[in-house]
């Protein structure tokens, strides 16, 4: 409760796929290190993973497409997603609303964890560093949303608290939704509705 | 709920303290960096900000010890506090329980974030550093147990899920906890009865 007894709305914002262009700069660095490979364009993409899909197109492009991700400078070279650095500003200067950034690292955390923390100080400021949460569980991170572009969520809560609003991206457009998830279509999309349907809950 | 409908115990174990001796690693550096600058030992540590004690002592010894903890290699030369890696690969594999480490990076996260990925690798294995949980806020991660050597945890979250275990550290010996406040005087200590207390609650 804030000092005058609102309740506070905290939302929970993924990194790749949601502030930072991951399936981007992704497609954009495998071509770049593998021309004469075939690739998944991104309106081809389906599934979380990547990983996966390329493998599915031939068993030994997996390791590559890994390898590009798992590079260092990658995550720091990932474009901001459109509209998100300025929704950002926007909702951290919301009132009674706690806005945290939740991001699952790789397991190969060599270059990931460090580049995520300066992609945020560099694209969002400190007082986003601040609010930078990794963990490769985010069921045990409570709030009232979860804006997150993959499509399914678990952990060992098997309740979380929040209600994840899938973000869209290339990988899960396909996806239709069980009512009652629901979905933010991009950072233009109406994300303030999104919150307000949430307060006073 | 696990399979069979019993209850998880979720547990959250902090790093700096608890699991790798912090205190000890920065006096034996400071020492080493200022052989001639008075210094704060162990027994005579209060608070849970070195810093502050350090400028209490002289103002501009605060600078210098910042700088120990700062440096790079810092992080990753901390011993681990005693009978902490052994408690952690029992707590793992307890019947419904699931163990987090939830550790504060420092602002300047330049060394310190990675280096604690790769302790955790080396100290306590891969399967921890799937359950490692870097949040400058605590009160958001939700948990039956928080065991912890800061004396005040404080966040956007004024009713956090976890009971506050203090674990006990030279800069909070001294305070006396007003109950219910519990503390874990060591990894000898009973840390298997603080648990169970918990159970079916």
């Amino acid at each position: 409760m804030a000092g005058g007894g609102v309740p506070l709305l905290r939302v929970l914002v993924d990194m790749d796929g949601v502030l930072s262009d991951f399936e981007g700069g992704l497609l954009r660095d495998f071509v770049a290190s593998y021309p004469e490979e075939p690739h998944v364009k991104l309106a081809q993409r389906k599934g979380f993973s990547a990983l996966d899909q390329y493998r599915r197109l031939r068993e030994d492009l997996g390791a590559k497409i890994a390898k590009v991700y798992e590079s260092p400078g990658f995550f720091l070279s990932l474009q901001p997603i459109p509209g998100a650095i300025e929704a950002m500003h926007e909702m951290i200067q919301m009132p009674n609303t706690e806005v945290f950034i939740c991001t699952s690292p790789l397991r190969k955390y060599e270059y990931c964890v460090s580049e995520k923390y300066v992609w945020v100080a560099q694209h969002l400021g400190p007082k986003f560093v601040d609010r930078l949460i990794l963990t490769r569980d985010k069921t045990v991170v409570s709030a009232d949303l979860l804006i997150d572009d993959k499509d399914t969520i678990k952990g060992v809560e098997p309740n979380p608290s929040w209600e994840h609003i899938l973000f869209s991206c290339c990988h899960n457009k396909h996806l239709k939704l069980q009512p009652p998830r629901r979905r933010l279509e991009s950072w233009t999309d109406d994300w303030k509705a999104i919150l307000e349907s949430k307060r006073f809950k």
